[in-house]
């Protein structure tokens, strides 16, 4: 199958970003993130072992999934930046999943702060993909700033209240020029499958799977969801009717 | 995986059925049903070219599907009755998915007359599938009719609105000790997902399939849309919370 | 304002009928009816006071309120009629609200047993409101049997939910000649005026109503909220639009 | 009723803000406004008549409605400023609606133009009223920065999609300590209805009424539905539950 997804000029057939947030243990997680599907995920580097040892680095490379830094728990675009620069030295990556969150009750990303910290890393050679709210204003300042990708919530982190507002992603995915990546909210299977019909490139979830009662058979679940969610758009969906219509009479003659 | 579909004591591994109105040609369908992973299928006796010949019925029989038959078009029960009487010589199988509609331009089910279409059928030793209304209330009345499976709508036949009533759905899940199969309204992959979720045994779609741009395509997609809300019902998904959660916190300190 | 609502000849200038159950007692109940507006109120014979006394009979006549006798508790045809006929000796009317539940934990109506009684009343001559569940095809049924009006519920009695399927309902106004009104899952004030909004000629509740926190205050939000969503639906609203639509560049030129 | 509005200082007994946008006339818009009840108007300055004559705000003394001058139509924050200087000379008044919208297709508030505004206007005496996105963060921050209300979209102007996001409304009251006012997006009576039990203070709307079949008619709507979703909050509504509840079990004894 030839639909790749393409970040900043590199190319992913899975199109399920996961975190490693949340999950029991190293054991549940690696089982998670082999039945995901998954060749990206993030991870914090103020929780990741770094030093060697069974981390979830290791983890990583193990599994040949690629890790893609996060700036979690930040809360100001100077934290976020140097939080940025210390994932780059240790990991030997550019890319960042910039987070910037306002406060702790909603964990909602701040604009202000994510949209400086943003212009700051994109002008320090970093591909950044940003966690955003849904606004479109936002998405496409966010854009016009550089990111490689825009990362709209669908609800609070951990709220698994799914996407909230649809009208908004398809507004985001209407005007965007980079992949849409939904992030945040995912709470099933059909949120996820929702998020890749409205057009998103990618989904990021992390809690839904870590958190579920069985956190590897979500991982399968989210990766089919994922792939449904993006057969679906490309088919090319029948349109709503208020009233039906019968099967039966565009059948052919013949049978 | 040993979680199989039962129906009147046949197993599936599949969990969609398919629909084989609507199609544009015998080869769309064809396409359409290998990529679903279907193994039982429903046809209609009136359309169905049963003396041999390139018709739908050698089709089923060469890609190992099994035939379903129903009684679309039925507007009675004393029709539906001779209908799946034709149906059970000219296929060799007790077996009938009962639909006798109301009128044509809703196509909504005839509670009246397919409850009485139902014990008149299940007397005669049929295992019955019956189409149904989202009524709780019917739903019930049609398992103690014998019925071996129940198929509320999510919305009217061909109108692609999904699941119009997700609390219905769930009320006859709570209640039901035969499958409840989603049956009518599915417009796209997170329909089909949600159906699942909610806790149905499977899900029978047409429309959504050869009506697609691509019904190949979709055909894959509502095969892994069900694979992965059948998942995450299983796997038990995270609560609904107003507030956010961070997923950090829970992370265990070695990484 | 001559936008009366007419019943089998009758004519309410309030289109909010007002059910008795669930007051904590008289005195709450007679401020919520004063403040409801209501001209009809539902009352069921078996609680209610018919010797005299301070009994909601009484309270009923002296604010001018009409008893509209209904059958809530009946589970079978021959139970409803007889509550009827009853009913009619003891309140001097032939109206009844027909109400045959089919169990405890859902009250939902008995499709079968209201049709089946509601044939014996029209018969009998009673006028005939009868309760049911959102199945356009009962709805016609019940409106065939010569019912004078046809009362669908939003969600189930007492759960608050609201209107589960607006577009059942829809489509039950779209095909009804005789007056839709909505019964039952009422919680708070936008779902009356919804129920207005999508056609329907009236809105019955009570839980809502008699178990608020202030039931006179909920009484007059529903009085007002009936009054908005009818005037709404009269009114004519602006289309549904994906994009935004200035209100500034249709202003005329001089101001 | 002593449920008044207040606003920095002012007290409104109407929570109902109409904007004159989009009115065929100023016999129309009469009509509205009076049908309405609203104390308070907004108007843009570009297009009002100041210069006397038979202009809306002539109307508007002659009704004794309050005249709220807005920015609509302005893109930066400079514009934005100098319009609100040049609004306070000409009416006489230092209260502002607050408009940054980010471009013509979406007519969204640009978070960063607004916040920067009305850091400025709070800065130079003004009492501003900041129409935003549903954003909590930013709802706060204009908080923060001194405004004496948030006026959070329910969705795009003009597009009637009603409230997108509820959850998000939400958010916003129960974190503010100044009002909330709905602004835009409102279609119809119930939306306005249930802005209200979401705990916003009042309603901004103008669309919805200057363009309905029958603005007139539809001002007395947004009057009795705004009301009616205000006592509707107050009254506190029963909670939702899955399953039914029999209003007549509570019933008291006596009757």
């Amino acid at each position: 199958m030839d639909d790749v997804l393409e970040i900043a000029g590199r190319r992913f057939s899975s199109r399920l970003v996961l975190g490693t947030g949340g999950a029991a243990n190293l054991s549940v997680l690696e089982r998670a993130l082999v039945a995901s599907g998954t060749e990206l995920t993030t991870v914090s580097l103020r929780r990741a072992d770094t030093s060697g040892g069974p981390g979830v680095l290791d983890l990583l490379r193990r599994c040949g999934v690629g890790a893609l830094p996060n700036t979690a728990g930040c809360r100001s675009a100077a934290e976020a930046v140097l939080t940025a620069q210390l994932a780059r030295e240790a990991l030997d990556t550019n890319w960042v999943k910039l987070e910037v969150v306002a406060d702790e009750d909603t964990l909602l990303p701040d604009p202000f702060e994510t949209l400086d910290a943003a212009e700051r890393l994109v002008a320090d050679g970093f591909t950044v993909l940003a966690y955003t709210n849904d606004d479109p204003v936002l998405a496409r300042r966010l854009e016009d700033a550089g990111c490689a990708a825009v990362m709209p919530l669908g609800s609070p982190i951990g709220s698994g209240l799914g996407i909230r507002n649809p009208h908004n992603i398809e507004l985001i995915v209407n005007r965007a020029s980079v992949p849409v990546v939904l992030d945040a909210g995912i709470g099933t299977a059909s949120d996820a499958a929702l998020a890749m019909e409205l057009g998103c490139a990618a989904v990021l979830l992390a809690t839904s799977v870590t958190r579920a009662d069985e956190p590897e058979r979500m991982a399968r679940a989210m990766r089919d969801a994922v792939r449904a969610g993006r057969e679906a758009r490309l088919a090319g969906r029948i349109p709503r009717r208020f009233w039906a219509r019968a099967s039966s009479p565009a059948v052919e003659g013949g049978w």
